[in-house]
């Protein structure tokens, strides 16, 4: 066992939810708080303030923080409940009031000396994407963003931005506030314990080192498929779809980490460094390339959906054909796919190895399945590889068997992905959260793709709620001879 | 799933066991058979006749058959049983006294004729040693090695000799009256379906099959450990020893196909010609390297056992290290470990691949473990693979986790050894059988052991029964800065 030396640690601050009696909030952050708590990860030195709308007392507060915890907290321990509780504040105010931010100031100036958290503020934007910028406008005019002494950071929830410019314009206002080591751009899969061990899996591992490059590797496919529908997201959703929800964001950031150089060394910007030269090296997809490579689903029912427009062109679903244009990714497909009211809800990588040149051997080189590595993100969180043994009962035949690393599968639960993001943006460790250049890059490309749909004024194709997706992406893939793995 | 194209198929015949009354038969041979029998593997046309000296009637012998299936069977099945037994046959007879043979063929003459098995018949040495070459002798004398339009073949049990001199005497009977690709010598390790499945697992799969050599692979561990002591086989066991009874055959095969290079073809001969190689490439053996390399043990109370010498130098326990030298394993040791009253019993073969180059990142290098392929002979059958992985629960911590496929962990059996074999040679196929280059090789290999033993005058080390073996064979991996892997 190695203990890899984190330097970084939680440090005394205040965090302030804006957007703190929201959904996000009750399902993730207070629970992920919780179990940081438990687990002695917050810093000694620490509050919470949820900041909301409407008047609420602190004790009306706190009940609806208890009960999120107990329906959506891994573990619940009431004996502990009411010393974490001691930290949680709620602030009533209404954003648009520079009156209300006055007040706000005074009233975090107090709890700074209550609980001596030395000025430290870590501000989390858990609001709708159009209240961002009056958010950070507010912060910069009443001098919250900077402190003498003291620190004060930027967690901004997705989407940043709905495309390059919008993105851009985002950026330039934090930026003109916090500095960039200061801005955590949430993108939660990273969060997530099995897409942190793609590193791991290849970097600590010789066996995987050795052949992680265009000479061993045939495909590699990166899926997450959900099997709900838009529920009451309908108005954010039908702005946005999948391309920019999924694919630019999670899709694009596993792929990042699959597929990047070893970086010099473990830190945030020797990773990123390498995570965006592999966006960068992303082959461009012209129109044309556009309407080959890439597939654009909507489920069956969506533009019945509440707050949907009923003409909504909107896809639910992509799929795609990418390309790396580097030495180690040459004429490697990585097949993305993604989308909602699927017949399940996983989220998987998929790296398929080259056939063995000796398959001749054992039969026509068609049939003999191909090596697999499978790094199951969620539900299940493990590794699996299959590969192929003569059955050892009867001994004519060669067949794929799997050897398996399941790490939840006991029915153990993992720290939730925002435990991870809370801790690291605490402690000032950025390696999980995406830089500017990341996200530009990222927008740049899917822009491409945006861009050509809505010029081609073709329709997404419709597919049946429940199914595997449209046809139409498994046409995709079988034309190159390959298959959606199914697990 | 593919299936591999088997051109040879079971032949009719009449397979005569000498030692038909024997502890193998008794416990192997007509087990085998009766499971070949029921997974209609067997010829239509198909006779057994066991052969013993002391007088019996077929009901008699019948009956211990039956009682020898229900004990050691993997399966039995009473309704099949008696169907089964019209194939088996007793003869008796005194193998010294030339009339008795002469009544043997008569009485085959018959069976044939009875069964239609075409005048093939495959001859089974399952006797004591001294008795090969007078049985050899026999059916040549009779002519019954050869008969036109028919074929007549040879199992021969182990031990094919005692050293080089005595092996290629026995060879030289044995081809002067039987053809190379006649002749079947046991070795039952290689029946077993994991010792198979090393070829398909570096041949089917490119992950390993890339990685297979010097640049990948630190070094190899080749174990068969037993926990019974020589039981009351000590008359024969204190001429032979680990060396002569497990090095000579089993290790040895095994490293073979660990390290042999791909065969043209999946042919008996294309892969005995690889085999081959290997034993030839083995780096010579000096008497000071002898003395360096190679740990020989004797377990405590050895020498009180039946019909052992009390002063006896036998040893029960060898470690040794070796190298290939060749293109592919130049500089990988080769650690083969095997002994009797061990620990533990357990075949398995073990592959530790190097550490990648980036371990830095994760600590320091000496603590991070290296992944390691397992290949579990017995009593587990099974593959399992250990790489690192961050631990999900606590992220700071990288550590070794499994991947595991284990074919019998169910309660489920695998086909015996023995089953294989027996099929093979009816069929004609020796590709599990060893060919007398490689006897020869492994001879002259382990002769020189066996002789600077010898000539140092020294005694094996006393190591205690039950243990894991002498100190001196951790001191022989731990000098050069590993370990024996524990499982």
């Amino acid at each position: 066992m190695v203990n890899i030396s984190r330097e970084l640690q939680p440090e005394p601050c205040i965090l302030v939810i804006f957007g703190g009696t929201g959904d996000l909030a009750r399902r993730k952050l207070f629970p992920a708080l919780f179990n940081l708590y438990l687990e002695k990860q917050l810093p000694e030195q620490f509050a919470v303030v949820g900041i909301g709308r409407r008047l609420k007392d602190r004790g009306e507060y706190l009940e609806s923080i208890v009960a999120s915890i107990r329906e959506f907290s891994r573990k619940t321990d009431p004996g502990h409940c009411a010393d974490f509780l001691s930290h949680v504040h709620f602030f009533q105010m209404d954003i648009t009031a520079t009156e209300s931010w006055d007040r706000l100031q005074e009233y975090l100036l107090d709890l700074d000396s209550k609980y001596h958290t030395q000025g430290n503020q870590l501000y989390y934007l858990s609001v709708a994407p159009q209240q961002f910028i009056p958010i950070v406008d507010q912060l910069k005019a009443h001098g919250m963003n900077r402190a003498a002494g003291s620190w004060r950071r930027l967690i901004i929830e997705k989407p940043f931005g709905k495309d390059l410019t919008s993105a851009r314009q985002l950026n330039r206002k934090i930026t003109g506030a916090f500095s960039e080591s200061d801005i955590f751009r949430i993108d939660h899969y990273l969060g997530k314990g099995m897409l942190q061990n793609i590193l791991v899996i290849r970097f600590a591992n010789s066996v995987f080192e050795d052949v992680w490059n265009y000479k061993y590797i045939d495909h590699v496919q990166i899926r997450a498929s959900e099997m709900v529908g838009v529920e009451d997201r309908g108005a954010y959703y039908d702005q946005t779809g999948a391309l920019r929800d999924m694919v630019q964001s999670h899709l694009l950031q596993s792929l990042t980490l699959i597929a990047m150089e070893p970086p010099v060394n473990l830190s945030a910007e020797a990773i990123r460094d390498e995570k965006v030269k592999v966006i960068r090296s992303l082959a461009p997809l012209t129109p044309e390339l556009v309407r080959k490579q890439v597939v654009r689903g909507q489920y069956a029912g969506y533009r019945q959906e509440k707050d949907v427009n009923p003409n909504s062109k909107t896809e639910t679903f992509v799929a795609m054909k990418l390309y790396i244009n580097n030495f180690r990714w040459a004429g490697v497909p990585f097949y993305l796919k993604t989308g909602k009211k699927l017949a399940e809800r996983s989220m998987e990588v998929v790296v398929q190895f080259k056939k063995p040149p000796g398959v001749h051997y054992f039969g026509p080189e068609t049939q003999l399945d191909p090596n697999l590595l499978v790094i199951k993100v969620q539900p299940e969180e493990g590794v699996f590889f299959r590969f192929n043994l003569k059955n050892l009962d009867s001994p004519e035949q060669i067949q794929p068997v799997e050897m398996d690393f399941c790490h939840n599968c006991g029915g153990k639960t993992s720290p939730e992905a925002y435990e991870r993001l809370l801790h690291d943006a605490i402690s000032g460790d950025s390696t999980l959260f995406t830089r500017w250049d990341e996200v530009e890059y990222s927008w740049r490309f899917v822009d491409t793709i945006a861009e050509a749909w809505q010029n081609s004024g073709e329709e997404p194709v419709i597919y049946p709620a429940g199914s595997w997706g449209p046809a139409e992406a498994s046409e995709l893939i079988k034309r190159d001879g390959r298959k959606w793995v199914r697990l």
